[in-house]
């Protein structure tokens, strides 16, 4: 009886599950944080938490979009290259000013790009194709009402939602906020993150390295895989091999959304991350994922409001960036308000085979090359979960399937693109053709 | 004989160009800048100016990838189910630490990842095929010699290269660098930016926008782009429509790489840009780009070493930031090291027929939808080159080339990606299949 009550409340911890079931438990722990009022300077790469309505009309009054002359266009009705007519320039309309009087019938006033056009007028002739002598304008061509007149409201009218909640404010939605004088913003609060490593063989990168000891970079790559998201992390430092340092190490982390830890999930005797989690509290979710590099994951969390989410990630460089990818930037994402969480895959061709054990996905890295339309990858090197140098210049994680043993040259596969910029830029001009 | 030598020293500006004419002026004009010496925490998104040469071998031990035990492979070369062979645990080997001392024949030792594999051993048994009792462990199959050990060198060799000149440096490569012990480096440096708007008839974001009056929006929309290169820039306020003012704001951007003026940059009364940037030694070397949005934008620079390269872009919002993309990123991009400077370009399919007058290469706001592996491009709406609203929700440029009058539904187009994400970002978990 107690031991169903138990299973209830705390489900048991899955155990060598798939990438995607892995995937979706972090997604469904992952809710949006709550919202923070920030001036719109200082919300740039936020997820809009609000609809944004606009307090004004822009243009906000009907303006001039070229430099040149208003007018009434039916005073030129007559006008030909044979028949110039001439009016008086009666005044200038200044920008960011007003015409001194309504145009009556036969007048003309000088207008200049974005200037109010004047009561009375009804269209502008462009400087170009008139003849200015002195103070009278001379036009050898009819017009049509309305030209070369921006008017009122066409970008935005007050009252109008323009922004949607959920948007990412990137430099046009800041242009925006700014021209319907929106400064302030509510937008989704960004993750506090903390980071920590463990390990007796750990030193800081400018520590003793001598006896076999190495520098804990996990922090510093996983610290910058945060940082390319918006988000800074605390680094709580090495936890030392004693179920006392860990506990340490992870309490100074409860305060945050999300806690890292890298190595000590495994199951060895001085792994003591897990058993030290489940004594402060944390559930564990799932124990192991069927990929490689990055088994012996592990994801668990505290009740809503008495904890972070928890991320053990394997200790090796590659297998802690790569989990980073799969697990902890979705749950980021999730929680920053975006909807599309997961690195996108492309299709590619490979430039030679490769071939694996069956039973668990492999995260191949890979470097892409575009030929014409198409992608080609070709493995970065070593494949070892401890090869960080074949990782820094991976561009691509390629999915080689749990079942499958061998991928022949020239096989469609898929490959996680790492790099965002990778599609963003190319070395070409702009083709006119 | 005067003018000849005046035309070898200031060649005349170029006027009315293509935008590829006029993004090679602007390539050529952009050299990369000089270094400087960050810490590496600071130094993530910068390029890379010098090689990295591994000060230490890593790993720098063999060692072991399991927790197990190591010993000589030749003692197990009769184990069998039938006959298992039990050999005494004479040490652990502790993660940091070494054997106590050489392993001799018949000895075993407890080990676990990462740790040094003790002199004497040849490989390590995984603790799961180990049965162990009390200080003896049992091995019922034989091992090959070098199972589960990581050579020392596997990943880096000291005095090997392992992060060239060029490279940017993210998340892998700073895990790299904190590795090898390299906490300082020498990257390309970043482009000082100064923005100025210009115009009677604009108002900082809280200003009074009554009678016409409009916000300086570009400055802000302008100074996100920019950030989104990881540039800061100084905004030197609004000039207004006078010489004296125009050249007050002007010379206050002197000092900076790339100084960023809009508005004023036309042929107009009250365009004082081009006429104060001569007056203050400035080359102008093209004015005019046969695009739309975005034709009156001016590109000049000072003798090396005497001033910024810059640009003068058109007053409008869309025009201004449709500009910066042509322009004035691939020119901080080329300063700040990389190779790829210009917005790449997809093909896509148009939803719908557009129509535009010949002569001018239009950049259209679109929104791209991802059906199958086909992009999809539809217009964000009026393509006005003040409706910032459309601007904003746009994810790409479609290149409507300067001859064509018309592209029908179902055209393939090519379209610049504004959005990195754009490709980078999905909402599908990983597939395994």
């Amino acid at each position: 009886m107690w031991a169903q009550i138990c299973v209830v409340q705390f489900p048991a911890m899955k155990e060598k599950i798939s990438v995607s079931e892995a995937q979706q438990t972090v997604l469904d722990a992952s809710p949006r944080l709550g919202g923070e009022t920030l001036s719109f300077g200082a919300a740039q790469g936020r997820i809009l938490a609000e609809p944004i309505t606009a307090g004004r009309t822009l243009p906000p009054l009907d303006n001039s979009a070229m430099d040149g002359y208003a007018l009434r266009s039916e005073d030129l009705a007559q006008a030909s290259p044979d028949n110039p007519i001439g009016l008086p320039v009666v005044y200038e309309v200044p920008a960011g000013g007003q015409g001194a009087r309504p145009l009556v019938a036969g007048e003309a006033a000088r207008i200049f790009t974005g200037a109010p056009v004047p009561a009375g007028a009804d269209t502008v002739v462009e400087q170009e194709v008139v003849e200015a002598q002195g103070d009278r304008a001379n036009f050898r061509a009819p017009v049509r009402s309305g030209k070369h007149i921006r008017r009122a409201g066409e970008d935005v009218k007050a009252g109008e939602v323009v922004l949607q909640p959920g948007i990412k404010l990137g430099p046009g939605q800041l242009g925006l906020l700014a021209s319907v004088g929106r400064t302030f913003v509510h937008v989704v609060q960004r993750p506090r993150v903390a980071l920590l490593s463990s390990g007796d063989e750990l030193v800081e990168p400018d520590g003793d390295s001598t006896g076999g000891r190495i520098v804990s970079s996990n922090s510093y790559s996983l610290a910058a895989q945060c940082r390319e998201l918006g988000v800074e992390s605390n680094y709580l430092g090495i936890a030392r091999d004693t179920p006392e340092s860990v506990e340490k190490h992870l309490r100074a982390g409860l305060g945050s959304d999300i806690l890292i830890a890298s190595a000590g999930v495994s199951v060895g005797d001085h792994d003591h991350v897990r058993p030290v989690l489940e004594k402060l509290g944390c559930k564990l979710l799932f124990w192991g994922v069927r990929m490689k590099p990055g088994f012996p994951v592990t994801f668990g969390r505290f009740e809503p409001g008495q904890g972070p989410l928890v991320f053990g990630l394997p200790g090796n460089p590659v297998s802690a960036m790569v989990c980073f990818e799969q697990f902890v930037r979705p749950a980021l994402r999730s929680m920053m308000g975006y909807r599309d969480c997961f690195r996108s895959t492309i299709e590619a061709r490979l430039t030679h085979a490769m071939k694996k054990k069956a039973g668990r996905l492999n995260f191949v890295r890979v470097c892409l090359e575009r030929r014409d339309s198409q992608f080609w990858a070709t493995s970065t090197g070593t494949q070892s979960s401890g090869a960080l140098s074949s990782m820094a210049i991976a561009q691509g994680l390629l999915i080689f399937p749990s079942a499958a043993e061998t991928l022949e040259e020239g096989t469609v596969v898929k490959v996680q693109v790492l790099e965002e910029g990778l599609l963003g830029n190319s070395s070409s001009l702009v083709i006119d053709e």
